[in-house]
């Protein structure tokens, strides 16, 4: 089994996380999250008006969009502003974002108001939607604490950080947070949201292939001992 | 627990499912699937071209498009055409059922063709996807069946029906088969994809909520037992 | 003369006809009209807000949408919604529905309300249009009997049914109710609006040919003995 | 019955019609035609090349596009392509305007060939699809003059004009060649596409009201008195 | 030297000018500009709303758009509302007439209304842009004599004409409005808006080539001669 | 004059300027380039073929496309991906980064492939397109030093580099390198690229206001003293 993946990881090893904060000087809160070679820019926007279903209602909102830059991908893609419209792909991995982040927030405690969380990918080798979840959160809970500091909110809408890691089922094997050439060879791959010991989103598909309920099982325990990881980086990258 | 569902179904009771085949003349394959007051049409269409990247593989493909109509709901929607654009919602959908049909197809079997299967909800009352993979493989087994017996498909390249069921907590409670009362107030809820006892596709979801492993071997176990029923009903329909 | 029609109809027969109402619990008022082998489904869709133009003015209004299901017709269509806009033929037809229906209302008696009528196509074989407009005035009439019955509406805006039937000259005679490959043939051919024996619409025109004030004449009498028939059929199904 | 029209013209009298020809240096063909203070530019633009559905078909086509310049309106209109697309008035008129120019021309003999007449209108005072086809037969038929004294066509494609005028009831009296003050006032128009004495398109509608057989056959008359004009000062301007 | 242009116009001399107003009479404000074979129509629309960044502001707005006739040009050009946006090119150039023209406005003396300058080119020849900055100022002109004719504006709000001219190295030459057959061989063009002696806008471009420092000032120069000839025409003909 | 400028510069001072190389592992050639608080990610992608206008002629090209992240701004802006359209400013500045770097390419030399550069400002404070233009040509010298490396290109396309800067009027003096709190007050700007000692693009506006020749003059000599200094960064970065 010894070097069975391409980047010589162990079955359930992570690759090497790094979450920059403080990118950018305009966002209230900022992060650069690398999975090693998956980078993410994570920006926390806070907008006082809230999206027209929420007036009034003394709820906040939490919403997601994502991008890619043309060359963060082995060849350009096209630039979606430039096709006009958004893919499907991207569609449906910002609305995973912004359910996910929303799964942890206290929306009566964030008040009416809403935080836009943009996630740019810079580079990309694998699981962008995950990396961006979980860089999405740190900004997200930057945001959140300079509108604390400024005593604009009273009581915190966080509790345990919310993380995303990607499993799938490689050259036969269950392997944690998979890579782009793992990726694109696995009959199967599933995402995992988590916070602390709760899911929020479980999504497991395969292409061209079925999955047993004994696979399923291992791809959650993986999942599980990853998400533990991430969110330790989290906790330190957030202060 | 009786008559806890606004349905007064039981809590592991499939809504009455009838599919009824040949309902339009033009298309290779055909029905009409109700799952209680959810009823959509399906139809097969078959392709002797296949897209671009598939030109010369030997390959199949099978792909699914989703709509509804603007009364399916219970008040008037936009019509997606006069919008410009289909929704997010709409692209996330068909891109399931498509995913979801292509994993029980032998797509060396099938040859260089593609088939689309449309899928136009008439009638709404939750649940649409899972009855429009439900349907869509009954509209794909018989156009299938018509290019076998017309010679053109030497070896059958469908298997296990395709079927998928949604679940979720409602009331505290894991129910199969979510109707629209009871999906609009499940904090979680799951579709998921299966032919005979192997997975195609989980999708569990928590809007503004969380939920335990113990919940989600729940809701999979009723899936597992719904699923069943579906099959049985879909090979009745396809004959 | 006999069997010059490809169906066997004779010059002056309509296709057998059948109108079944109440097919969708959602909307206020819904046939579906077969023409044939021409199936449209039609909603009436009540909106007590009326269009900009028409606030605080105490007029109804009546509008009306068409599409087709992609794989109504013989050789599967794209879809509108994918294309990104509707296409010219659309535009025309739903204008033509709308503005038909419209004449036979009294907007004042109606009260500002606006009620959508969607008009979409399960299976064309020929005369959608005017079976849209046949069908769309049957829903809308069903609409209205709900509004007055609640006392919503005071005196009735409905007079004598708005139906519509298609001519043509195919093979070199005027025939009434083109089938589509009659319609598919014929070098001139009409669709006739009417409303007791009132003219709404009247469209005749020929596609690389030309015709004679003559045949024009020929046409109108097929015309007004179609729709005869036609709101027979209409004041039967809606009771 | 004196002065009833608000022009003071008489029910049977068309506006004042001018054809300049001649008026770009680029196209094949090109006019300026007034009705009135209706102006429309016409030019005619031959392209060797066919739309793909004619491609070695041995077959020519005629299509046409129509826009209004923003202020050629009283009050300014907004820029179609500011706006993203075209209106359905302009997708109705300009299908109109290309189905009633090749009902005239004899696409054998065009040969294999597109002419794309385009329709501005500069000044608009009711009539402009009329004056856009008359006008248009005009351009069409200089650049065909100038395809056959170049010896790329040898036999004449093009018979008589097509010629095009609007009627309707005004003030209760069938009036000829509606302005802008007569139409929007008018409870029932007409456009009138003929070729000598043959009928291409009749397109005859009422907005909020009805008509009788007899006032269609008063507005058909007074039509065929208004085409026999144009169609003269169509052959004087194109010599 | 002599006849090295290809129109045998002097390295310095400007093509024939013609302003011709009141050409539609619709707008407030109206001509017809002629720089040789270059004919521009232009109108001015007042408009009393503001855009909304303005409301309440006290201060006026003049804005501008611009098109093409599809057969304004050699060969015949896609209509951009049927391409659905308006091209790159047509966005810079609208956006150059609207800065030019507002920087000889004083918005204050305006008062609270938007003017929209209408540029549609009936005929290409080169330098489309400069004759729609120097038409649509007459217009503007002449809408707003119009205003303070009506006691609607009490102080001028224009000053000096603002006119535009293009420039370009043709043959090694520096020369003075480029016609198309200069401008597809240049390498290097200007376009220069003054307004007196004052410049409101200066682009100069080489397309895959440069320019000195030199170069640059014989353009200048030349371009304060066009500009003084061209404001003269403006002032008669804007009486 | 001390202290004038809002960041203490000089009127003849850049901003601080880092150029950082190889910051994607995808792209051919990459930097970040920091101009002050600008930072815009430029990379230089080698595509084989060329645009279909230069098929088979033998000629290379270069083309560029310009974004801004959602929160590069101080406040969010929209996502042009999710307006359906990139705007009139992008589409403005794109094309002059395209033609900017074109113009420093001997496109016979560079052989018939195309190279895009795309420039993402992930960090906005006045100035990004000259920043793009200064950065591109260095991920572009990046590239085609690849290129020539690996003997697909003989001899070198590119000669100096091409470089931008900004300059404009500010609180009356003529200043270099603006930064936002500049450009948001100068009535006058200019943008200039230039390549050693020869200008590539000149562009001067004034927007409400006007100015002098003198002025220009002004502008015209501080930008040649900015683009020699950033020219000499870009020596060093592209190594």
């Amino acid at each position: 089994m010894t070097d069975m993946r391409p980047s010589g990881r162990k079955l359930d090893e992570l690759r090497e996380i790094s979450i920059e904060t403080g990118v950018t000087k305009h966002a209230e809160g900022s992060c650069l999250i690398r999975c090693g070679d998956t980078h993410v820019l994570c920006t926390a926007s806070v907008d006082e008006r809230v999206p027209p279903f929420l007036k009034n209602s003394g709820l906040g909102w939490v919403t997601a969009e994502y991008g890619m830059l043309p060359r963060s991908t082995s060849s350009r893609m096209r630039r979606e502003a430039t096709a006009g419209k958004q893919g499907g792909r991207t569609v449906e991995i910002q609305r995973l974002i912004g359910r996910s982040l929303r799964a942890g927030v206290d929306r009566v405690a964030l008040g009416e108001r809403q935080i836009v969380v943009d996630c740019d990918v810079i580079q990309a080798d694998g699981g962008t939607r995950c990396a961006a979840i979980t860089g999405g959160w740190v900004a997200l809970r930057i945001a959140i604490n300079k509108l604390m500091q400024a005593g604009q909110i009273a009581s915190d809408p966080l509790g345990d950080p919310v993380a995303a890691v990607s499993c799938g089922i490689f050259a036969g094997q269950a392997v944690l947070d998979l890579d782009y050439p793992e990726d694109s060879e696995a009959g199967v791959d599933g995402n995992f949201v988590m916070t602390g010991d709760r899911l929020i989103e479980v999504q497991m598909s395969a292409e061209g292939s079925t999955f047993s309920r004994d696979q399923m099982d291992q791809l959650m325990a993986l999942a599980e001992k990853g998400v533990t990881a991430l969110s330790a980086a989290q906790r330190e990258a957030a202060g």
